[in-house]
């Protein structure tokens, strides 16, 4: 077996914070491509529950799926072998992370760790690169894209983004059109909460409701400018005025100009950030206040980002493509990079993976330019919907059974343990 | 224009309360089928936001609507001329209202009233058919069924609740499979309230999510049992111990022992209904309080019942069927009477389009049978399953164009007036 042979080594794979629609089409793409390699690369073995399971040297080995099983990755949501939302400490507080970390790697003769997440994990992965090179066990550490909130820099857009905003997009089409039929005696207010903490890319893409093949009047919250009541409703009650209804599409992570979120719930998730949620009841109780209109509100949560039954076909496509090149970066010799998208053309839409060191990714976050919001702050510019509209495009609808899609449900073998002991994750 | 002759009379058509995926296609079929029998059919005039419309004399004319354009209807969601929700008082009460649209109807040569709604509707249906009778102008007059809640008696089912039923049982799939992802170190509870004032049917479909080619942990709250916190909690402590994680779907109706919603928001629609919504916060900081346990709720409100996007290939086939067979069932010369849909076998599943009397449908709800819900309050029976799984089964995707479904809008041409004054609806 070349998994155990001292040259060739193995892939240890995982998976990072919030799943996606689409980020089981990477580990698609990794596997995949590391099967038809396999002179020159081992086993794909993969992280159950993220970096929660390599610490505890809980590792799925993919090796023994099926090969159809993994192809059905493709069309899957969610997360096969398990997220976490876990970020490890700086290596000043906790060395013992790390170390335990290359200890599994060296155990399991890990040859390339790949970390599909966010700006959290590029950190960490960029962390675990330089600390097993001075721990004398050098690992290729690359970092796959995922995130919905699109706020990654360098790379022209993330895997997982593309399909939300097709949902969000469509969702918001078809309750404006549901508002519109009702504005005349009843609704005439619809609110949507989305998801963004900090950017407003998945807000943005409500616009895209609103287009040449059917318009409809949307505002729009972005939690890059702050919340002004008295100017929100000014722009809502123009809106219900002149077509008798409006949409509006609200971040979560909306704040006021003192920075209070219209709705904290007071929680925090393990890497420090607020949870959020409430902020379309939140608004709808001012929109009652204010403008004393029927409303109705939503709030998609998870359904958006797991909504892999409308993912946008660019998406699927984009996110298996830095998965496979993840693999072909790692037979290249390359270490603490991360494949990128990079736009070479808008019309028609080309694009290629490029490729950008981590040491320029971490811990940056991307935000919607200026440009990309109208003047007035609640709507999207014809750049914005240049930049979109590729990523929505293209359905990719997986195969249905009885009604229902039918999504892929590894069996996540799991691989011996190796090492004396456990490690407690505190 | 036969429209004007005293023999050959036209079609009124009416939307009524809220919209659905399909109700499209049932005005769809109405159209086209009226189109093909020129010879015995004028036009069909449409009521420009439901009976409003027909009372203000507010009419659209669909004859001037392109052949394109109507079978567009066929994949396009929400109410294409309008509806409202507005409920007739009874005879003694307003007798003028009843008067003016028989007004309307002689004025405007209708021959046939098809009113497309719930329970409310077919009620109004009924007065209109006896009353036109008695003031010398006959109408046959013809209720075409449409209600996401299921809840019309006689029919097997509704159009409208396939849609919305195949869209819950796939975002229930899809956020199962995402917080499954996720619940090592993060959310263990994921909360969706779905519509259903007083019968649990969309609640039920929650339920199908979880199947034999997918299997997932999921609690359901239904409106027909009380609503027992206790219980309620030890179910889902039990599914979080043994999978780590539960999903709970929540009808917005769902009330305690007392009669007392999960969370009222005080407010009355023009039928008298409560006006709901929030019940997944409300039992999501229940869970919180009693579980300890980080959750994520969502709230799909209008976005259940306009998701055309995944609508269900039965519900699409049988709205249209409906329609169609209004229109025969008019020049067959039948009055107060509602197509329905008679359930032939289920084996392979097999329906065909029956007759109920109106006075037989009228103000009657058809509530969740108990041999539907499992012993524990908690889940669906396997006969619940059988009865629902034709109804979401098949996709029938619509065009789409940049990403975005092409939805038909109507050009909606009104009827020019020829009644000498207004009426005013209060």
């Amino acid at each position: 077996m070349g998994a155990t042979m001292g040259k060739i080594k193995n892939i240890l794979y995982a998976q990072s914070g919030g799943v996606t629609a689409v980020i089981n089409a990477s580990a698609c793409g990794v596997i995949e491509m590391a099967r038809k390699e396999r002179k020159k690369i081992g086993k794909v073995l993969a992280g159950r529950n993220g970096i929660i399971g390599v610490l505890g040297e809980d590792l799925i080995d993919t090796s023994r799926e099926k090969k159809s099983a993994i192809a059905a990755l493709r069309h899957t949501p969610s997360g096969a072998f398990g997220s976490c939302r876990y970020k490890l400490r700086s290596l000043e507080e906790n060395r013992s992370e790390y170390e335990r970390l290359i200890e599994v790697f060296r155990a399991h003769n890990i040859g390339y760790f790949f970390y599909n997440g966010g700006g959290d994990s590029a950190d960490t992965c960029l962390k675990v690169s330089k600390l097993s090179k001075s721990m004398g066990y050098p690992i290729q550490a690359i970092h796959i894209p995922k995130t919905v909130d699109n706020d990654l820099p360098i790379t022209d857009n993330c895997p997982g983004f593309g399909s939300v905003a097709k949902y969000i997009a469509i969702s918001t089409r078809e309750a404006s059109m549901d508002v519109a039929s009702m504005a005349k005696t009843s609704t005439k207010v619809f609110i949507l909460e989305v998801m963004g903490r900090h950017a407003g890319w998945i807000a943005a893409a409500g616009g895209m409701a609103s287009s040449a093949n059917g318009e409809f009047p949307i505002v729009i919250l972005f939690p890059e400018l702050a919340f002004d009541r008295a100017r929100f409703m000014a722009a809502v009650g123009r809106k219900v005025r002149k077509y008798g209804y409006c949409s509006v599409v609200v971040s979560e992570g909306v704040r006021s100009a003192d920075g209070k979120f219209l709705s904290d719930l007071g929680l925090r998730d393990a890497f420090g950030h607020a949870q959020l949620g409430g902020v379309a009841p939140a608004l709808a109780s001012m929109v009652k206040q204010d403008l004393n209109v029927k409303y109705h509100w939503a709030v998609a949560d998870y359904l958006q980002r797991s909504a892999r039954h409308i993912a946008s076909k660019t998406d699927v496509d984009q996110a298996y493509a830095v998965g496979r090149a993840a693999v072909e970066m790692a037979l290249q010799g390359k270490n603490a990079v991360m494949p990128t998208i990079e736009r070479t053309s808008n019309h028609p839409y080309r694009w290629k993976v490029g490729e950008a060191k981590l040491s320029r990714v971490a811990n940056r976050e991307k935000m919607m330019p200026r440009g990309f919001i109208t003047r007035d702050g609640f709507g999207i510019t014809p750049r914005c919907r240049e930049y979109l509209e590729p990523l929505i495009a293209g359905e990719d609808y997986p195969p249905y059974r009885d009604g229902l899609p039918v999504y892929a449900r590894l069996q996540n073998f799991p691989v011996q343990k190796k090492l004396p002991k456990g490690f407690d994750v505190s």
